[in-house]
């Protein structure tokens, strides 16, 4: 079982106070650089990027704006207009332009779809987001359907759309591939959803994670964006923040019909780009970018798989299966969620995702991000010395 | 008279199509050279911003981020959440951390403070900014309190009162310095007006020009700051785009009771910052970064000063009182404010407000933006040139 000594028992208290003061979401690291001086963070496994990615991101601004001298542009102007920044993004992703919002992350989507929407009674796919429930009014009934770890957190299709039918919800999320455990659904099971559950007002499908998910071998993109196309009920929620490592500059959008997105930029939605989001959408729809990204996209999935893959063999956790750039494990020998994250972070510099505060989850749960392959090496040897 | 050639007349056309799609706010300047190629902008003079203090705000940039190869932090991870980056503010603006609110941009404030305050009747004065009415719900009424041009725009204050008091609605919003016409109310004025109007529950002080403001030749800056521990019913709204250069960052707070602020929290807001947003926050709590902007702040109103009375030299327009950014110019010779606009644009790539679309406004209207003090030297000539 893990033990902290006295001084990491003193850090831990410190840690765990600071989580409890920022709410449902852990820390950014940087909070908890500045908060705590006798850290130093390693490898930040709490957090869902692709560290790959970031650096092409950072070479195109570097040679773009920095060399060419084009920050000014960025900072002192305004951003184009939504609707200008969906034109752009409509060419890249192959989705009509009316259809798109773009969000200031896609935190502030969820945040503003929990309160348009008029949700009445939710079901919500547990473990989840929190974000899915907290931002609803309070009066909104949340019904939950949990997955079961003895099923390796795999939604089972017939028995969820029975639950659903039986609840008569007007709006219920899936999260492709689910965060915190990393299952996905393949499309056509998803379609199949979609197809069964007509009736519902709204179906909200969390795309966020799925550029590192896949179907074959080939690693090829997946999405269910065409769902647009075939479902009036169906909303599409993209974050940029994980597959793009860029979450600083807060790039996310949604799909919706057209008719809703006309009434969202009636209600504002103006200028909540910034200039960093709007060159990044610009980035993205350029063909040199896109081919840079396709590549550390697959060596990243790759990695990942290889990484998950040696978490498996460490006996005392359980590490489920994934499709995500993180993987749930379960701490199997006794050693308490807390004790486990706060070990790693104190003693080698990892920060992990204490699960302890994610409802549905029955046991002692960590979420560990894939990182860059040496960073991976290192929180793979750090993890099994903790048993030693 | 201001006369269009052919070609001119054919950009007009162009120009006008383009406003006309981008709503009831001028198409951004990147959007108007993206779509109008044979145009060159030298001067934007529709952007209400001052330029000295984005040359600041880049020096620190340039030194602390590029030059330290930290942009990859601002880039990769998420911002600080909005309570940590309200306590950074709170410091510098002296306002208990309780009572901020950060947004991506005050825009994003006015947007949510439309729908959740629940307004139900409020007073607008006219001219204004759009905002203030465009995201109202449509079953809020709205009473016009009219400024008039021959009381040079200047507020009545004790006719506005019992204006208010006879109507009784549970909103009213004063921007001061105003937009469109940059008439200032004097602090003392502003109290008197919230101690008479207690019986209103929102009072929305909008402070986003305050920096350009001053009541006496010291040009000490002034701010109604203090107004939230006098008045549970006031909300000031300050944006930051203007005064330190940086609307591109997205950057802008409000302060509200603490109560308010724990609702709205509730409701989302999170990590609506950005990087680059969270590094200017930090930066302007810093004491160097503070001297130098007040250095150019003050510079920079003296030559908007003697910008605005070289415009009053001018016969065939009136340039109206300002203490912002910016003037309210009136054209008396017979034209059309689109002609001035896009004459001004083509031939000497001067890109100024058209303010047709204003209500309130009895008129031709353009407002001009003090830039540079070459740039407004430029303007100068160029508007005096058109009536040679």
């Amino acid at each position: 079982m893990i033990q902290l000594n006295t001084y990491e028992k003193k850090l831990s208290e410190q840690i765990s106070s600071l989580k409890k003061s920022s709410g449902s979401h852990p820390p950014s690291i940087y909070t908890v650089i500045k908060s705590l001086e006798n850290l130093s963070i390693k490898v930040d496994s709490c957090f869902l990027s692709n560290p790959y990615a970031t650096e092409i991101f950072l070479k195109y601004f570097n040679d773009d704006i920095i060399e060419n001298n084009k920050i000014r542009d960025l900072v002192e102007f305004y951003p184009s207009q939504n609707s200008v920044i969906a034109e752009s993004l409509a060419k890249t992703i192959d989705i009509p332009k009316e259809n798109i919002l773009i969000g200031n992350g896609t935190i502030e989507i969820i945040q503003y779809l929990s309160l348009f929407l008029s949700i009445k009674k939710m079901v919500l796919i547990l473990p989840t987001f929190s974000s899915y429930y907290e931002f609803l009014p309070k009066d909104t009934s949340i019904i939950h359907y949990t997955l079961n770890k003895e099923e390796d957190f795999q939604l089972n299709i017939d028995n969820y759309i029975k639950f659903v039918k039986i609840h008569q919800p007007d709006t219920i999320v899936l999260i492709n591939p689910n965060n915190p455990n990393g299952r996905y659904i393949d499309l056509i099971k998803l379609e199949y959803i979609c197809e069964s559950l007509k009736e519902v007002s709204n179906i909200i499908i969390d795309e966020s994670f799925i550029h590192f998910a896949y179907e074959d071998e080939t690693l090829s993109p997946v999405s269910s964006s065409y769902f647009i196309h075939k479902f009036c009920n169906v909303t599409i929620i993209k974050s940029m923040s994980k597959d793009f490592g860029i979450a600083g500059i807060r790039a996310g959008y949604c799909l919706l019909p057209k008719i809703k997105i006309e009434q969202i930029l009636s209600k504002g939605f103006l200028w909540n780009s910034n200039g960093l989001s709007e060159y990044f959408f610009d980035l993205y729809s350029r063909s040199n970018f896109q081919k840079e990204y396709e590549e550390v996209r697959t060596q990243y999935i790759k990695q990942s798989i290889s990484f998950f893959h040696s978490l498996k063999s460490i006996d005392q956790i359980k590490a489920y299966s994934s499709k995500a750039n993180f993987a749930l494990i379960e701490l199997l020998d006794g050693s308490k969620s807390f004790e486990f994250v706060h070990k790693l972070l104190i003693k080698n510099g990892i920060y992990t995702r204490d699960c302890e505060d994610k409802i549905g989850l029955n046991g002692e749960f960590v979420r560990i991000a894939s990182r860059k392959d040496e960073e991976n090496q290192y929180t793979l040897s750090a993890i099994k010395n903790l048993y030693k």
